[in-house]
């Protein structure tokens, strides 16, 4: 059978065998996941008591117009609900968006090395990616690929702080870039570690009021997969001026995202002490990392986000990542963004310890 | 901000206020909803065990490999687990066979009158829609387009039974029209309610290895939001032939399916006790709707599905919708599909009950 012509550029689907699994077949009991950037504490506790309360319903269609969150969102952010979307995570805001502005005629912009998902939606829809030289976000560069391919490049992906990097520009920097950026020109600011970011540094807030108000042409997205503690339920937003909002809606198919998501992302906004808990927990941790990658001579990009990033001179982050989950460890390798380095969520006192103890015994090997 | 041509085909995103609210709205206390084909008795009982105990996980990402389901449902149809992807409702599965397949230079055929999402899956990919005549599945009709337009239609929709008009071709009648059709035309096999078929009428079940063997060119799909009772939490699946499975896989984002509904779905299948209920219950209470219609003079079609369709003459369905609705009661409304008529999920006895009461009021207003 024949296929549109876009799947011969697409890869062919492996399903990976699962990695806590393979930790098992080594025999391993207590298995340590720093490698997904999920929230070391788990569910919310508010989220849990929702979810408790909310089980018996899952047998209806969810509540299409989102109402209730979308309401919750609005008033958090200080904006109207018809300036959200909600999506099954930011990644599907994200096809949304790629799937509205892109096609085989025209090409999108993105720092060197940042979140897969980008470049794998952008060729679902036929178009051509330009990355700039630098891995991290750097705005001189930006601009001049987007001078010199403006009549091509249709949206321009800002992920701050950067995933899989860490590093996070500041906010006026960013409005000032996005002044040069032509209004037909989409700029996707992926926010979904942002809040990891402003509690560590005021600059590097972003609030989507500011950008819904000063531009037309700005999508900002957000998960409740990370700092919310939800991300096996699938649900982030959009946030952006009307008319893309509408435009997204259009491709948004009934009942995306999941009643139980939904009713778990009200209650999680909601659990400030859970929150607090797991920022304070994320940036002393972080310090412990930092000191851990001093002793033994890795090098790190200062981390805004709940994961830090190491990179190998002499190692390879491959054999590294594969005898640390011998050990029960798993930690995400970047070999496959072209890194020799490996990304580590900041988990729980007790796995970070874990994971100092084993690594250092990993690096003598 | 300029979109994709498509999007001025697709329709502007009314974010339909919940018709729960509004039956709240007229005061009413107590609200009977059968207008989604819900499953009336819930959530089965194993499916709630199943997410009371997997609760706690909703932090961390589903299983993206999605192991256990797929080996369940390759045991249940005896097939194998590269035979089968899972969707957040069969609805996506439907939008990958979709995006692979069609494109603004091709079409599609369905039945005169046929699931919705059809033919809005299609447009945002560009492609035109044939349907035929009559709004119940007549293959002698399907027959006719396909040959007049088989250079343009290069997937067919077979909607088994088909929702809203609960009407179900047997299964020796489908293999006849498959073999007739080009091998590079996809034939959607759309199952969701086949299940109630095959318990009505043993003629009607379309077992999912049949099809595979026989044809390269066949996608079945299922979901667990009928009879296994759960709509909310969003999942269903596909199965064809490896080739054709690993092309929608290259479309699949990884996480489109929740760590919750991806459980539940798993303890659902082994719920007999609860699915032999269902099944009993549906087709006990379909006699006295059936008795009811001819009763009230009311058109009706026989039905192989968990709902009835109501079709009026003389009264408008519009009207007939609301004044149920002032009295709490949901149903379906067809006017949206170009049909006078209503289409009635079959409740529990006590709902149908309060159905017959308050709908006879309402007919002799």
């Amino acid at each position: 059978m024949q296929f549109n012509e876009i799947l011969n550029y697409l890869n062919n689907y492996e399903p990976g065998k699962d990695i806590e699994l393979i930790a098992k077949e080594y025999g391993v009991k207590e298995i340590i996941k720093l490698a997904s950037n999920e929230n070391p504490f788990g569910v919310p506790p508010k989220a849990i008591e929702s979810l408790m309360q909310n089980l018996n319903k899952a047998y209806l269609y969810p509540d299409d117009s989102m109402i209730e969150l979308k309401s919750k969102l609005a008033q958090k952010y200080k904006l109207k609900n018809e300036n959200i979307i909600i999506g099954a995570g930011s990644d599907q805001v994200i096809e949304f968006a790629l799937h509205a502005k892109l096609n085989n005629k025209n090409a999108f912009l993105q720092a060197g090395v940042s979140f897969a998902m980008y470049e794998i939606y952008a060729k679902q829809f036929g178009a051509k990616c330009y990355k700039t030289q630098s891995i991290t976000h750097d705005l001189n560069e930006f601009q001049k690929y987007y001078n010199q391919y403006q009549e091509e490049i249709k949206v321009v992906f800002l992920c701050l702080p950067n995933n899989p990097l860490g590093e996070c520009l500041n906010a006026n920097e960013v409005f000032e870039f996005i002044k040069e950026v032509d209004k037909d020109c989409l700029v996707i600011i992926d926010a979904a570690y942002n809040e990891f970011a402003s509690f560590k540094d005021n600059k590097k807030c972003l609030k989507p009021c500011d950008l819904v108000e000063k531009f037309e042409n700005v999508l900002f997205l957000g998960t409740f997969s990370k700092l919310y503690g939800l991300g096996g339920l699938r649900i982030g937003y959009g946030i952006a001026n009307i008319q893309i909002i509408n435009a997204l809606h259009k491709l948004r198919a009934p009942f995306n995202v999941n009643h139980l998501a939904l009713k778990a992302a009200i209650a999680a906004l909601d659990d400030e002490e859970f929150i607090k808990k797991t920022l304070e927990n994320n940036f002393t941790q972080m310090e412990l990392y930092e000191e851990f990658a001093k002793r033994n001579h890795i090098k790190t990009l200062k981390s805004y986000t709940n994961f830090i990033t190491y990179f190998f001179d002499q190692k390879n982050s491959t054999d590294l990542s594969e005898k640390l989950l011998k050990k029960g460890i798993i930690i995400r390798n970047l070999q496959s963004y072209g890194l020799n380095a490996m990304r580590i969520t900041i988990g729980k006192p007790y796995e970070n310890e874990r994971f100092f103890v084993e690594f250092e015994k990993v690096l003598k090997e």
